[in-house]
This record gives structure tokens, sequence and C-alpha cells, in this order.
């Protein structure tokens, strides 16, 4: 039974629970089914269990591995998605004692070759014994993973890593008592925009720090994609910056022990609020939980539960009188572990729902996609409505132009002309509002900025003589059907040229553009605006007025491993638009390039060249950085502003995801180490592509030279 | 004219000098040819000539780059090789001024631009101007590689980075006194074996590291073959440790200013001995050395210089009576840089003489070969003929045989019988030395254990009764015409089998093989020898005992460059052998895995695994990781050791090379920072093979797992 029906956090309605050995793992499957768990986590070898000593092998017979009476066993592939298998906790694959360290190399290799064999999705691996020194335990699970086709490894690790060994999860633990009243108040909210995830809670600043441990491990792995982490949540948590990290990792489970649940007023085990938050935040990343240990809450009996009528049906209530959502049919199915499934689906279904735009970017989340080339190529139809859709922008287009007509209204009427005011202004107070304001589109695409600026030149009581430039003939065709059905065939001429080299009848007093792309410049709207400035009168305004693009370094396993899938040099070398959801900044973005417009230097010149450094906190400890993540903000005219930048992100603005440039290698950031990177912005007579160096923590090789793998047609 | 007319040390023997910027390049070549130098290194352009400032090109006109008064001008090809260009020292890539550095980025590719289009060899690249901080510098040369064929960058490296910038290349510099009497005493020895290079002279242990900032370069510039250092000598030398490291690195040449030398008694100008030796290790690496600076020691005339018989032939005589070893035909001809060109041949021509072995070896520095196969495949009679060419080889074999004899024999007549001395040697004194000892040579190729063993016998005074054991059905013929001609055949029984699977008639006192490669085992040593002791008597000898092999760190950009050249995975997780050549160890090496024989375990495991760390010289900096050089050290018998590994190379014995084990990425270690390297030797029913990883300072991917790339086969 699922946490809640709702389907806008993927996996993560789905809950297991951790179980001890058990010969008939269908009929387990099935009990704690009853109890509302989805899938159990089930030893693979009874307790006891040895692997048989090494021997030589006569007349070609093998001995046995297992006795039936010895192993987990399934004969229908039917549970074998219900069932994740568990590997022995006393394997130590790095003990100093050869026999010992030979042993456990040879049982875990048989259970990892059972499991595999049995069908399993996935095999809990126990957490390394000696933390941040088991390469033995890495080359055997690298050995193991060139075999598997399907079944996922999760590597047990523990948030915080005592000084000892971890205890075998099955203890059970007395429950502690929940401090004061915080225990069901409202969870943070995760940080807007679904960049990264937000923690609150306790923080234990100077514990042994698991990630490390998980990093030693996926390196040697060489970063394979069908290793993940199984976050082992203890009662203290690592401090925020450092759990943050996680979100870019491929964490595949997070291990709840019954043990870190506090009990309230009424005696029902509950979680902490910090352990509340991070739970939500790992729920909304769509990673499972399952629950691990005895019930250890002594919850006196289903009559506990109180039964409120809410909207003429019977719901089940929970303790404080949390509503629980589901009817209690059959109060004798009670379990013991039942009282924390019902406060893990409390949990989920209390979470915000996803929005319906984020909704509907769903499919796009960590999807790289090659930036478009709209200079070169023509755009389809369908390409241009689906930017249409995206009403806000155009809004704050409409509100850049007026205030932008405002400004020049008022200048020509109120002030002195100065040297550069149009002629066509022959200002008197009386022919203000009527006089013609010369306004050029250029980029139209299908119209959507010439109804922005008609919009806004009614608002502010001017008439408009708009020229609407568009290469794409196909384009066209859309804005003389949106004239004729407007009745703006008077005010609007229509272009089908190349901005670069229409020659205009007369110049213009405001030019509109949307040439941005998610890095700002990367669609070459500097090139393009540079040259349609030639008939932008002298003081006329250009809107957009500048825009600045942002960087942050950013781990994103995804995302690496997607272009890493490719094989080959070039897809390393390419900057992909991409939603980007389960990854983490390693520090907060910097500015980069700025361009603004008009341009008046002579000659212009459009490349750019920055070294950022990044600022880290030192408490996050140490991260792996797969690439940069990057942003645009603009300033359309005046304070409008029209950004897709973390912080100043327009609000419910969709047509830009963020860009996302790769690196070659992942580069491992030791606690507190800085990170620097350069950026060239590079300008050939046909081409602009960019150029890209680590150069902190260590330096490493420059990305994409003279835009081998990737760059923009001029 | 060469330093001298030896070929042992490659390039090393062309001298050249920096000169002032020329008008008429060939008219100085041949200036300074006759003062002795091979080629000169001229600057591009005059000093005052700066880049044209961009302009916007109308009818598409270009300006033109340099006026033929300001540029270095060949137009023959056959100078083109005689001339290195330099580009000038005034160029700021990375300027905080981006005026500043825009200037310097055009100059900089206008300059290069010019020397390719020359065809120019080389230029000279002035230093950073803000070492360890030029991101933008190694851009420009980045791009620049990308485009050239065969023209080389020498980027010039100061081995000590003062805190200021580099003072000018052409400025003099007073003489320096020479300290009391070391100027011309002997210069010290390399280490044996052409491992590495060893310096000694004054040491500067606090200064800033030349190698940091050259290295942040290069790695920008993804290790790019055609950039090379030029190394920058200044009065003072950082310490041998350190300078060390560049033997792995590619030096092209070594910048050497006359103020670097000091004034003997006679006022000649000569290296103080620190910067001699150092001369003499580059020079022994190939490396060239290109004078710079104006003559800043007044030599008073070349009367000065004596001429002394030898030989009955006139030899012109240096200050303190150094031969020169040339006629001084000319004395018009005198130059005041002639002395320091004939101080430099006076060094180049005193160095040793490189050996005849190492000679033969030449071809094969830093030339990477696949291992063989000698189990699956069979080897040519050629290779075999290379083998037995080792006659120091056989030598160790026969005494190590011998002493076997010894023991055995007088074991077997002085003491009482063990429970596992064999039954065929029913002892009396008198029967002794005429008793028959069973002795089994497997793999005997075309007989070479053979003969070793049958005159060590000879020279014990025992009858051997000799089973030669080999598979290859080819190598047999050669042994029965060695039994023929030696008249052995009453002696020796040749077994055409593989001595996995042969039954032999009886048993074995001693066995004696020779299956070790480069690392030991890695030739499947082990399996063999445990395939074959089956024959050999309870208490009987295998020849060798054991061997075990050790590894270290290496930094080698030859080799790097090499394997990624086949731009695959597969070459870089191949181990090669290869005589290492232009390498640096960055620490010393440790043991790895023992084998012995016979091997009583039951079962047999020869699979292995250990973690091994290195212990760096704090001293010695920082370094980069190409992979790790291994060696192997083997006991044949009692005392008779036969090795490749450095510290107890046998001597004269040149059958094995090192073998080396790429890494995929080159590794960044830090001054002081610990190396950690794990190995595996993996054994399965029909390969075997190895993994390896570097875990510190930085853990990275596990290299061939499962032997994907690379295996020996069963």
């Amino acid at each position: 039974m699922v946490l809640g029906k709702r389907t806008d956090y993927g996996d993560a309605k789905y809950a297991g629970v951790q179980v001890p050995f058990t010969l008939d793992a269908p009929a387990t499957v099935e009990a704690y089914g009853l109890c509302g768990f989805d899938f159990i986590v089930a030893p693979l070898v009874r307790d006891g269990w040895r692997p048989p000593a090494p021997t030589v092998p006569e007349n070609g017979s093998l001995p046995s591995l297992f006795n039936r009476d010895d192993c987990l066993y399934i004969n229908s592939s039917q549970w074998a998605n219900q069932v994740v298998g568990l590997i022995s906790d006393w394997i130590q694959t790095d003990s100093p004692d050869p026999a010992k360290r030979q042993q456990s190399v040879a049982a875990l290799r048989h259970q990892l070759g059972w499991a595999a064999h049995l069908g399993l999705q996935a095999v809990v691996l126990p957490a390394p014994h000696r933390p941040g020194q088991c390469p033995n335990y890495a080359q055997v699970l690298n050995q193991t993973l060139q075999g598997l086709t399907h079944m996922a490894l999760w590597l047990t690790v523990p948030l915080v890593l005592p000084g000892t060994p971890p205890r075998a999860l099955h203890e059970p633990h007395p429950p502690r008592q929940a401090p004061e009243a915080d225990a069901v108040s409202p969870m943070g909210h995760g940080k807007q925009n679904g960049v990264g995830c937000a923690f609150s809670g306790p923080v234990m600043p100077g514990a042994m720090d698991g990630w490390e441990a998980w990093h030693q491990v996926r390196a040697q792995c060489d970063h394979h994609n069908l290793l993940g982490a199984a976050l082992l949540v203890g009662p203290t948590l690592p401090s925020l910056a450092s759990l943050d990290r996680w979100c870019g990792e491929p964490v595949k489970a997070i291990l709840l022990p019954t043990s870190v649940f506090i009990t309230n007023k009424r005696g029902y085990p509950v979680l902490p609020k910090g352990h509340q938050d991070m739970l939500a935040a790992f729920f909304k990343l769509g990673v499972q939980v399952v629950l691990t240990g005895e019930a250890c809450h002594s919850v006196a009996s289903p009559a506990n539960v109180g039964a409120a009528t809410a909207g003429g049906t019977a719901v089940a209530v929970g303790p404080d009188g949390e509503p629980l959502g589901f009817n209690i049919t059959n109060p004798g199915e009670f379990h013991p572990l039942r009282p924390y499934w019902e406060y893990l689906c409390f949990l989920f279904r209390r979470l915000e729902a996803v929005g319906e735009q984020e909704r509907q970017e769903t499919s796009y989340r960590d999807y790289l996609q090659v930036p478009l080339q709209p200079l070169q190529d023509n755009l389809e139809s369908q390409t241009y409505e689906t930017f249409e859709k995206d009403l806000q922008k155009y809004k704050l287009y409409e509100e850049a132009v007026y205030k932008a007509l405002k400004d020049r209204y008022l200048a020509s009427t109120t002030e002195a002309m100065s040297p550069y005011d149009l002629p066509i202004a022959s200002t008197s107070c009386s022919d203000g509002p009527s006089r013609n304001v010369v306004l050029m589109v250029v980029g139209a695409g299908r119209g959507p900025l010439v109804r922005a600026s008609m919009r806004a030149a009614a608002r502010v009581g001017v008439r408009l003589r708009v020229y609407a430039v568009e290469k794409n003939p196909n384009a066209i065709v859309h804005i003389q059907q949106m004239l004729r059905s407007e009745g703006w065939e008077r005010d609007v001429t229509i272009v089908s040229a190349d901005m670069r080299h229409w020659q205009a009848p007369e110049p213009a007093e405001i030019l509109v553009s949307e040439l941005l792309g998610s890095f700002g410049d990367n669609e070459l709207s500097p090139e393009c605006l540079d040259g349609a400035q030639r008939f932008l009168a002298p003081g006329g305004i250009s809107i957009p007025q500048s825009y600045t693009s942002y960087l942050a370094p950013a781990t994103s396993h995804k995302l690496h491993h997607d272009v890493k899938s490719y094989k080959d040099l070039e897809h390393f070398e390419t900057p992909y638009v991409v939603r980007l959801h389960r990854h983490h900044l390693l520090a907060p973005t910097q500015p980069l390039f700025t361009f603004s417009h008009p341009n008046n230097d002579a000659p212009i010149d459009n490349s750019r060249y920055a070294t950022v450094n990044f600022h880290r906190d030192p408490a996050a400890g140490a991260a792996v950085l797969h690439g940069f993540a990057g942003y645009f903000e603009c300033t359309l005219y005046g304070d409008v502003l029209l950004s897709i930048h973390p912080p100043s992100h327009s609000e419910n603005m969709f047509s830009w995801f963020p860009i996302f440039f790769p690196l070659r290698e992942p580069v491992y950031v030791p606690a507190g180490a800085p990170v620097e990177m350069q950026m060239w912005r590079c300008c050939s007579p046909h081409k602009v592509w960019y150029e890209w160096a680590v150069t902190a923590p260590v330096a490493g090789p420059i990305h994409n030279v003279g835009g081998r793998s990737y760059w923009v047609g001029l």
C-alpha cells in the first residue's frame, strides 16, 4: 500500500521495511504488505551462514554454495520486484586478517551472485567496516558491477560515522522522549525553483563524514550508475550544509531505524523536527524510505486510534489528531511496525503539492538538451507556441516597453531636447500622446513581442509604428494572421529579413528582442543586436538593456552519467540546457559576463574572459564537482528584471531551464578547498563558443578548445 | 659545430645561443655558428613592436601585421632548422588591465602565427608573469597547439621563482667569483641503471616552485605533446629532490644565462659545481643548452689559450689545462661568447661514455612494449636467441644450481637423512659424487638452462639426469642439436609437453625454470610452477625459490603521451615493458607480492591484494603521477639473487626492462602528500590479470576491471 496516491514525488511513495531472515519470502512480503510496506529488505542468507571453504574441484564437480535452508529463495519473478536483498553485515573485505578478508570476499561474491540469479532489483550492502579505507570492498563491488545489467547495489552510508563500528541494525534501542512540541510542527519549505533541497534540524558539526567513505568507494568504481547510496540515518543529523551534498548524489534509499523515532505525549512514534525536514526533502527528490529495526515504541492497541468524521466519511485519525487519510478496515491486522508506517504516511501526505508548472516539467528533470541554434536554424511552429505560453515573460516585456515609452514620452514633453532626441519627436504638449514612436521587434517570431508592445503603447496612449523583423519566412505567416485579426495592419510593417543585413527605412526609438538563451549571451544575442543597432536612433533604447550570466559549481551524478554514456569527448565539451533537479550547488553563484545594448564600443568585442572564484561554506565538507550550472539575469528596461538566476528568478516564468557545463572528469573538492574556474567566450568570423577549465582545487584541461566540440554558428 | 662528436647523448650535443633582434637571420646563424653554436634563439619581432590596433576590416582588406623591418624574416626552410623563435617578453596575457591583456593576447597570437608560418621548429615562450596564475596564457597556447603539426612551444620556466617578476634575460650581470677549487672537480655520477638522474649542488629549500607554474599551464593544455619546458637556470639551484622531478617532464632546453657563470683564477667563465652536475644530468637525458645574455667575463685574448700535445696531435687546452679536444684553427674568429661555448664543450666531452649495453638499448628507451605471453604463444627462435645473450643471467643460474647441488650433496653425505630426503640418494661417502641427481628444466626453450645446469654439475662433480620439458615443439629441435654437439644425449631427456600436464617418470630433486617476467609473476610463473611441482620430490628444490615484485610511483610525460595516443581505454589499462629513461620516481620502491616455490598451501591461491603506501621526501615538492614503475627481485637459491630492482639490480644483466602500469588521468600530487595505491592480482580458470587504483592523494577508478583490457591467458 503506497504512502499516498499522489504521483508528484515519484517512487518516494513506496516504503520498504527491513525484515529478519526468512525462508518464505512471498509470505513475508504479504505479511508486511498488510502492515503497509511495499517491499521488504531481506537477508540473502541465514545469520550463521559462511561460504564453503575453497577446495580443488574433483571430477569437475563444484560444491553447492547454499543449502536450501540457508538462503532466501524466490522461484517467481513476481516476488523479485518486492524484495531487496540484504548482504551479511559480518563481511569485512578489508580486514587486516587475510583469512577473514578472503572469507569475506568469497561470501560477498556468493551473496551478490545469488541476488543477481534471483533477479532482485537491488541489494543493500553493509557500510564499510573501515570507512574511507575499504579499497578491497570497492574492488569486489566494481568487478560485480561490470557483470550486472539491471540489479542495483545500494551501499549503506551512515550519515554520521562514529569512531566505533556501526551497531547492528536489528539491535533495539529504548525510545527517546520527544522534545517540547516540535514533533508535528509544519516542515520547512525547500528552496524556491527546485534548486537544491533544504534541511533544518539539529546539527552536529564535528562528526565524521560519511560522504567521504561513499566517495572513495564510488570513485574506485568509476562512478558506475548501478552503485547508489542507502543513507543510514542516526539520532543525530550532520550539518545542513553537509546534508545538502546528497541532493546531487545517487541516493536510492533512506534507512530509517525505529530507534531514531521519539515518543510523543500519547506514546506514538514520531520523528524530531530535523528528521522530518530531511525526509521531506528526500521525498521530494523521489527517494524511498526503508524502515529498519524492531518496533520499540509500545503503542497500546489500535483502539487508541480514534475516528473523526470529515466531509461525511470516516477518516482515521492518528496520534495528536493527525488525519491519516485512509480507513482502518481491519483492526485485527495491527502490527507493531504499523504506527511507524502510519507516521511515514502522515509525513508524505502533508507535503505541499507540486505546482502545475513543475508537474509539467517533471519529464524534463535532469534531462540533457543541446541548446537551440535559432540563428542558424529556423524554429518550428510548435517551438514558438511553447515559448508563447510563458505569459509571465511577455508581461515583463510589456512592462518594460510601457516604462520605456513613458520615460521617452515624459522626457520629450517635459525636458529640454538633448542632442540625441529624435527629430520626429517634434514635441509640443498637445501632440505628445498622438505622435508615432518607431519601435522595431527584431526576431519577431510569430509576434508575441509585437503584441506586448502594442498593449504597452495602448496603456501609455502612444501610437507605435512597428517594424517586425523576422528571418524565418514561415513564422511571418503567423504575424500576418495576427495583424489581420487584431486590426494592426496599418501600425505594423512586417520585414522578412535577417536583422544583421536589413536596411531600415527610418531609425527606431526602441528595439525589442528576445534573443537570450539560458546563459544570456549563448544564443548570440550580442552579435545579433550589434548588427541591429545600426537602425537604432542615437539615444534609442534596447530592450533588453543588459544581461549577465551566472555560474555555480555543481554536483550531479545523473548528468555526469548521462554525458559519459555517449563515450566521447565531444559530449563532455558541450553545454546543455537542463531542468536541474537532483543536484547540489557547492557554492553560491558568481556573476560572469555582462553585455549592454546598444554597444557604443568601436570596434565591438564580444569575446570575454573571466576567472571565477567560488566561496564554499567550510562546514559543508568535501564534495564532488561534476560541472557548472549557469543562469542569466537580464534588465529589460529600468527596474524590469527578467531572471532565471535562482536568487532573483522571475516568478512563474518557465521559458528557460538552466545551462550545464560538464567536466570530463569529476573533481574531488576537499572540505574548505576553494573552487576556481576559467571561462572564455571566443568569437571567430563564423562562430562563437565557450571554453572552460577548472584551476582550483587542481588545474584541469581546458574544455572545447577552439570550439572543437560545440559552437554556435553566426 | 657540435659540442662533441659523441652520439650517446642524443641532441644534447647541439648548443644554442640567444641573440638580439636581427633582420638578417642567415647571417646571424653563420656568425654564431663560427663561434660554435648550432642554432640561435632569435626574437620574432623588434623590441618596440606592438600589434596593430583591432579595426573593422573595410572592403575585406586586413592590415598587415608586421612591417618588414620589424620582424624576423627567413625565406628559406634551410635556415628554419637553425632558428628558434623568441616571443616578446613584455607580453602579459593575464594582466589585470584588460587593455594590456587584449594587446598581449593579440601580440602572442601574431608572433606564434608568424613563427609557424616561417616553419620554425620551436619557439621559446616567456615565463608567465604571474606564475601559477596564468590561465589566459594557457588558453591562448592551448588553442595554438591544436593548430600546430610540428612546431614546438618551449615555455620558459624559472627553476626558482623569485617573488618579483623575472628579470630580462639580456640584462648583463657582473660575474661572480668562483668559490674555492670546486669549479672543475669531477661531476657526481647518475644513479645506476639509468633510473632517474642525480644532482648535487647548492640547495635553496625555501624558494618558490617553478614546477607548479609549469604544471598549471600544461594541465590546462591537457598535457599536449608539443608543449615543453625551457628551464631557466638562476645563480641558485633548487633542492636536489625537487630538481629530479624534471627528469620525467618534457624538458626541451636549458636556458643558461652568462650571469650564472663564475670566474676562475685565470679569468675564464666556469660554472659552480652544482650547475655542472645539473647540466651533466640533463645532457644525459639529451637536453640541449641555450646560452643567454651577453658576455660578462672579460677573457683577455685567445692568446691565453695554450696548446698541449696529446698523442702527437696538437690539442687546444682551455683554462686550468682542460683539454678542449678540438683545434683552434683561426684565432681571428674569437667572439666574446666563445669561452662559454668552449666551457660547455668541456663539460659535454668529459661525460663518461655510455656503456655498450646501454648504447644497444638506446632505441628501446621509453618505448612501450606489451609483455610477452610465452605460455599462450610460442616464441620465435630469435626471441630465444636474444634471451640467451644475457650471459650474466645464466651465470647466476649456474651458480644457483651449483650451490643447490652442493647443499644437497653435502646434506646427503654429512647429515642424518630427514624423512624428506630422496630415496634415490642412498648415500654413502663414496658414491656421493657419482650418484645421479634428477634435475628437471621446465620451460627449457632452446636449452640455456640445461647448459647452465650441466656446467654446475660438472663443477660439483655430480652426474645429472636431466629432463628438459618444453611445450614449444620448434624450440626442441635446438635442444636436440645442443645435446648432439655437447655429447649429452645420455644425460638429458627431452620432453615435448606442457609442464602442467606432463606425467614425470620419476620425481625430481631440483626443478629449474626461467618463467619470470619484468614484474616477477606477470608471465604466470606461479601457475606454471604450481603445476610442475607435482613431479618435484618432497623436500626438492625449486630454482627460483621465491620472487617479489616492487613498485614506485612515476612521472613520465613521454609514456603518458604514448599511451594516450591510442585514444582508447584499453591502452590505459595495460601494463607495458619499457626501458624507463626520462622518468622520475616520486618515492622509493615498495615491495608488493611474493611467491615461493614449492608452494605447499592447499588449495594454492595465487591471487593477491595489497595496499602500498609510498613515502615522499617533503622537500621534493609537488609532482605529477603518470603511473607506476614495476620491478622484481628473485632468490634463485640461497644467496644467489637475480634482480632488476634498482637497489639490487644484478650487474650486466639486461634480459628484463621494468614494467609500467599507466593511469588513465595524470594525478597531481601536492608537496608532502602521500601516494597510496592498491594492486590486485586476480585469477580465474582461464586467465590472470592485475587491477590497480590510486587511493591517495585522491581516490581514482580501478583500472582493468575483470581483466577487460589486459590479461594473461592460462
